[in-house]
């Protein structure tokens, strides 16, 4: 049983600017995460896919960082100029983005 | 690739009171999520299984809501008094704990 086809989480995590670990919402998972929900909608998916504000996803150092479930496919530094290229290869067609995937 | 052998998002999203969908953050999700990572932790899950906040997972009725990856495993209505059985079957054991998924 799965809700939606395919559930993409954002770090919007914020920690404060003295902090050594960084954060992702420092370097623009706002942004990113706006734009991914926009773009997901305008491509029809609502229902089907679900672009969710997530806590700290632990890979700080990578950020911006955003997992899409249920393939368990990480990326990371995520732009907003990354956006368009995830909605409409990942989302929509079921093809990861390898140049943005995690290590 | 998956960075998580499991991965639990609890719907930490909060409403205003008098909302009519209410929201998870009124029914103890705050609670639920800090008990699960804790006993997570107690199990020595940490590294292999994540326990996450999630913004809004579109299932306000059916709050707290908790959803596990890779496996897609919706839970509804989750309270403290069912954390210690998520985590010991579900998180360590790998069985889905039938009487809590949602819809």
């Amino acid at each position: 049983m799965s809700k939606f086809q395919r559930h993409a989480f954002v770090c919007l995590n914020e920690r404060a600017p003295d902090n050594p670990k960084g954060c992702c919402a420092s370097k623009g998972a706002q942004e990113v995460f706006s734009l991914l929900k926009r773009h997901a909608h305008e491509q029809g998916l609502k229902g089907r896919v679900r672009v969710n504000r997530a806590g700290c996803l632990d890979a700080c150092d990578a950020g911006v960082s955003v997992v899409v479930y249920p393939e368990a496919v990480w990326y990371a530094g995520v732009t907003v100029a990354d956006v368009e290229e995830i909605v409409l290869e990942h989302l929509v067609e079921g093809r990861p983005v390898e140049r943005l995937r995690g290590a």
